[in-house]
């Protein structure tokens, strides 16, 4: 029955581990890739076989499309899941995979094609009713005609590369008289980073939440959505806490924005399991901003509220069977919240820190979900993405999941690089996060590094001293004793809280 | 609003730990007790304060309720949790507790008493209509009434101990022939054991599967149920493995048991987390068995399946809250399985086989929990239970949650003890298990030593070697590379793979 047998996956870190874990779980045999710098990495010793790719840098290793294939073929291997990144999103990549014979663990070509270009996007979308943020619907490059496209929408507007993502090419304009400027750079930025000079002008949303719908196809036209995340806490345009469900989306806006994800889905004919990703307005207003064609890194909460295994969904659908999960089956249970843990520094802009991970001890116990690919001792490389781990915590309601995360955060122990763990706790305890109130522009308009508790290594030896006095005193009452907490592993937590009496 | 700002956890290892990490969620001050044996353990270093309350024997520690009822009154605790042996189900020392001023994070002495005496608790009980066990319905001494008693029930029949536990003062008596012996056999027993000769005589059901029913009632006499657990997997009379909810148990009979297991806490006026246990023949007739006062080791498998977490409950209920969950608001989402890993030796009758955790690895990923008390290089201690952690594992359906407990066995390292792991494997890949008809005799039924697939240490060396040729011949095809696995990390799954082709 099950035509796949053995899995290459071609990532690396979390989330190749994460894809084998569930692979082993249904008997699929596993092969990494891993690149010169990955040799001592987890998803390499985790897997059944692994092959060296090539160097550090990604255009010699984890994006070798043509590699990638060799080894497959040689190996016989029966599919290939791309993860997330990489190769993941690149359409010719898929077709050179089913050319080769092999099951691309994804999309078809055509409609990561389609969903990869904006202006295509929301063409194919455009055939069905989905609210669209009031803008340009084909590329413009002339300063003139965007002029005019900008007044009749109204200021602010935001110019943003047709090819462009994660911030780059993008301008907001306040008013008419820094438009030409703005609109200059933006298509000089967009020719240089993307090499094409189209823009969109659009309007201009003061406070948007990013909502996105998690939705799953099948190759035999059944679509069915997995309610929403909210992804609005970003630095650098890039989400860096999310969780599920969302605190501003009402039964009423869930299904409405459910049953446009799923025709945005149909629009191009998917399968697999894909996002779609609105913006939200204050009012609740929503709007089809992209669809991204793959697995998303914040996954784990909408599997935390849903029980559902979307990794096991993805290698089901890539086997061709029909979704064995209707719509009407699905609902939401408890609350979900995710934490990337970043080595990054947060007090200094989040640049990354990478290095030795000299202390990692992961929290643990109820409702608590870490997805990482490192242990202590590791380094953390400079040539990929510097996250270190997702922290992810379950309760009942959104009070319990972030009381659950608050304490992970504190049960977490890192040392060697600094992380967004501190940042993270800060996010938590903050009334604006936790009233529901906040928008992506979050972190610019509450987060400064002097928000960060900090906890020099010196703090934890001068514990020890007081912890040893502290348990002495006790111990007086019964059976006085002294104590030796072992300085390296004393709780941050506690630590914190004795600095802060 | 909260009346319990500190808590002092009258217990050690992974339920110690369990109890404090919640209390942390809820902003709850820790007071952990620990004997001269436990001074290392993680449950010390992550509460808050820490007192040595004595000598490694639990009589001379865990058990002292006068030294921990002076600590708490010391250290202004307001409620102490008692977790679950040692002083968890001892009437006198929740009443003592009560007496200091200080709150029982559990139900009455009252409850405890009634429900501690099997025939007390059957007298309870039996105002309710709650099903029973054919059998006497007060205690017995005498030879002669017994075997009338025995007689009329039909053989086979039990003679058990009024006071016991644990197959203590238990026998089988298959005729009338073989009755004398037995009966003079368990009341001399019953006698050194519990210091009590009353024994009652009940129907011995041969096939039978034990299911327990998890209840939480508030101080306002509202009481519900969280549905049930399975836990006929047993060795030793001991449960070894559990989960939720049953495959045995149909919706019908499921309303049914939740419904007694409500009665029977009503009998005893009880509040707090209970549980009701039943067993249940082939027919699917179900007999209330006792109830245990106290959070179970086995609750983990309720927590995944309903989203509640169970000790959080209790300290809202001890802090006389209304209960905030209403029966109909609950419902069963997925399934769970536990299987206890302990230090023993499943090779040779299970006896423990304590010592030092030379290499300890957690599982890790989607629907994976790891409930211990235990890190790498910690030392098993000879004087208690030796559990070294519950695995826990989460799926949509029964197979999806067997089939990641299989991947978190093999992913689990340890190293230094004999473990229960490979025996629990070796339950989730029984077709009897798999499809359902086991009952409490599986074990002496199906399981023999030569079941265990046995993983020297030295086939470890050779794997190593293994590897890196079948990765350099794979590397041919890439970029031929040298892997220097590091021998004590490459998980146990591939040695089993690479041994059993």
């Amino acid at each position: 029955m099950s035509l796949i047998k053995k899995i290459l996956v071609a990532n690396r870190g979390e989330i190749a581990l994460r894809i084998m874990r569930t692979a082993r779980e249904m008997n699929i045999s596993t092969v990494a890739i891993f690149s010169e710098a990955d040799r001592k990495s987890l998803h390499v010793r985790y897997a059944d076989e692994a092959v060296c790719i090539g160097p550090a840098p990604s255009a010699e290793s984890y994006l070798r499309a043509d590699k990638i294939i060799k080894i497959s073929k040689e190996l016989n291997v029966d599919a290939i899941h791309p993860g997330y990144g990489f190769l993941s999103e690149n359409a010719d990549f898929a077709g050179q995979v089913k050319e080769a014979g092999l099951i691309f663990i994804g999309p078809s070509a055509h409609a990561i094609e389609i969903m990869g270009n904006k202006l295509a996007a929301k063409q194919a979308a455009g055939k069905y009713n989905i609210p669209m943020v009031p803008g340009t619907s084909s590329a413009v490059t002339d300063r003139v005609e965007a002029k005019v496209v900008a007044a009749s929408i109204g200021y602010p507007v935001l110019i943003k590369a047709s090819g462009g993502g994660g911030g780059k090419g993008m301008r907001v304009v306040e008013n008419e008289a820094e438009f030409d400027e703005q609109m200059d750079r933006a298509v000089s930025e967009a020719i240089s980073s993307f090499g094409d000079g189209a823009v969109f002008i659009e309007k201009y949303i003061t406070s948007p939440k990013h909502i996105e719908i998690q939705v799953l196809g099948d190759q035999h036209g059944n679509i069915i959505h997995l309610f929403e995340r909210e992804c609005s806490i970003q630095r650098r345009h890039q989400k860096v806490i999310e969780e599920a469900p969302s605190i501003s989306v009402t039964p009423e806006i869930r299904e409405a924005m459910g049953r446009c994800a799923i025709d945005v889905a149909r629009s191009c004919g998917y399968y697999g399991a894909g996002t779609v990703e609105f913006i939200m307005d204050e009012r609740r207003n929503f709007y089809f901003l992209e669809m991204n064609t793959r697995l998303q890194v914040e996954h784990p909460v909408t599997e935390q509220i849903t029980g559902v295994d979307l990794v096991r969904q993805m290698i089901k659908i890539a086997e061709g069977e029909q979704l064995a999960i209707r719509q009407e089956d699905l609902f939401i249970k408890g609350h979900a919240v995710e934490v990337r843990v970043y080595a990054e520094d947060a007090s200094n802009n989040f640049l990354p820190d990478v290095g030795k991970l000299e202390t990692y001890v992961r929290p643990q116990g109820n409702g608590v979900r870490v997805d990482d690919g490192f242990e202590q001792g590791m380094e953390i490389p400079i040539y990929y993405d510097p996250m270190i781990a997702k922290l992810i915590t379950y309760g009942e309601n959104r009070e319990e999941a972030i009381s659950k995360m608050t304490r992970a955060i504190d049960e977490y122990q890192i040392s060697g690089v600094q992380t967004t763990l501190e940042f993270c706790r800060f996010v938590m305890q903050h009334e604006v996060f936790v009233n529901g109130t906040f928008d992506t522009n979050f972190v610019n308009q509450f987060f400064t590094p002097k928000n960060l508790l900090k906890q020099p290594d010196t703090h934890i030896l001068q514990l020890a001293a007081f912890m040893t006095a502290k348990i002495s005193a006790a111990g007086d009452i019964a059976r006085p004793t002294q104590m030796e907490p072992d300085a390296a592993i004393v709780s941050k937590w506690r630590a914190r809280k004795l600095n802060s009496n």
